[in-house]
């Protein structure tokens, strides 16, 4: 049996030793050489469109493709026939790395690095946002102590950032499918939305991208959202209507925004929210460096071989 | 008795109520009023240099100054009495709001936000901050995971700072006068300097201003930080040697600095450090908003009438 693995990021691939496997190192911006099309498992990490076609036509003996994403969209829309062949996602290798810069986020957003920049480029010094200032001011998003931040989307991510954020002082709430309590955090549903947001300082979207999430923040939500408020997104960007956002936006209706992920990407030049002043932009940049994919390739390469469940399976 | 209490901040004076005292509020921009000038007890925060020099020539019945200030230094430059007045600081209420700042200062630096905020300006995505990365490559500072963190001055600020920093993975060391643990984190006496320094991916400065910690670091401290080495700045400008940092900077011999202290403040325009590459410059904006200070009031106030040492006495 023969394991593919990407060159395309450092894997210690003496950790996928010992089940008696061939492990081969693949690249993928090419395509898969001809006495490789015979490996049963697929790790997958920014592969190129040919390389998943050409992958899907002629790896007649594929049985499983690991991505290391989060989301493996790629993969899904490749064409590989899903029903003989199970593909399991990254969920998770992603966690830390991505509550890191969400924090980082908020901290830009509250501690107004952003604009403290603008000046700093023209040689000035921002007196306005130095020395002594009002604290935790009603109706200010200043400092994440107190701040009421609603985490929307509670999975994997919002489990790492949670008590990054109550360890700071951030009063944190949930929104999810589901309501309950999860790691300490209470959990409103849904269909809470309507009164969760007007009490939202600073609301932090990680929902996968979806049919079901299309749009999720839209022009009616946004209006429920008081006006010091900013949102934060790191899920995917078609979970906010952007026409909609920049019109609350231009009319001072929200805070702002810190945003990394967006409908298109990478944002077109012609899009409005470059030159939208309380708003931070970041390339897609939260993820991106899988964290121990090693010890999730072979948690599932010991479950594939004794014909177990494996993890994240679509 | 009277106690006077400033204007320049919000307090909620109920607190200080019960100790059978006359509470007065003053302006601290003007010279305190003739029939208020028989006060045993001045708070003093952001004080004008004429109300203090008037004060410390007419307040004959003053016995103790309690600063909110973490450093008075404007109260001991004013020419008060010190043989006869006591002087207690504010040290302890600008510990969360320091730290968190700083937070948002090692997290901006790790995470570029400054160099993403120059490509946003001019409407440009910056792709190369973006997608998929190498992730934890040794000689970078890219992330707090795993990253080792140096806080030199460990005092109440570090305290809240280090768990923020262990909680997402950081390697944190002290550095004090004095080596021991204190709240879990190892501190090594500052002799070892040479041998920390050197181990740093990032060194955060939080030592109070003093002529032992003037320059503190300087050309030979700054060669022993590896290429890649942030220093981040939240204690006081006098101990860092600005020319040798700008040195430094220009031969890209350390990483890059975040700086909310100066040598000089406001940061004077002709300073090089607007226009180095790898800095952020944050205009004396990680404190200025001391917290519940009636508390630190209230319980001085009660050991002032007790006649038992004061809390942060200078």
């Amino acid at each position: 049996m023969k394991l593919l693995y990407p060159t395309s990021l450092k894997l210690d691939v003496s950790k996928l030793e010992g089940f008696g496997i061939e492990l081969h190192p693949y690249d993928v911006k090419q395509q898969i050489p001809d006495n490789l099309l015979d490996a049963e498992v697929l790790v997958t990490w920014c592969n190129s469109p040919d390389n998943f076609k050409h992958a899907a036509q002629n790896m007649h003996k594929l049985h499983w493709i690991q991505s290391l994403a989060a989301g493996p969209n790629d993969v899904l829309n490749a064409g590989f026939d899903t029903k003989k062949i199970m593909v399991t996602t990254g969920s998770g290798l992603h966690d830390r790395t991505v509550a890191e810069h969400t924090l980082g986020l908020l901290l830009n957003a509250a501690r107004r690095f952003y604009e403290m920049r603008d000046y700093q480029v023209q040689g000035k010094w921002p007196q306005h946002l130095g020395g002594p200032q009002p604290d935790k001011v009603p109706g200010t998003f200043t400092t994440l102590e107190d701040a009421n931040i609603t985490i929307w989307g509670f999975g994997n991510i919002a489990k790492y950032l949670a008590p990054y954020l109550t360890a700071i002082g951030a009063k944190v709430r949930g929104v999810a499918r589901h309501a309950g309590v999860r790691n300490g955090i209470e959990i409103y549903s849904d269909d809470k939305l309507a009164e969760i947001l007007p009490k939202t300082d600073a609301l932090v979207m990680i929902l996968p991208g979806s049919e079901s999430t299309y749009h999720a923040l839209n022009a009616d939500r946004l209006k429920l959202l008081p006006k010091h408020a900013w949102i934060v997104n790191v899920g995917r960007g078609t979970c906010i209507d952007e026409d909609a956002l920049n019109s609350a936006l231009d009319n001072d209706a929200i805070g702002g925004a810190a945003l990394d992920v967006f409908e298109k990407e990478p944002l077109p030049e012609s899009s409005p929210l470059y030159k939208q002043k309380n708003v931070i932009l970041s390339p897609h940049a939260a993820g991106g460096r899988p964290r121990d994919a090693e010890q999730l390739i072979a948690d599932n390469l010991r479950r594939f071989i004794a014909g177990q469940q494996l993890k994240n399976l679509v």
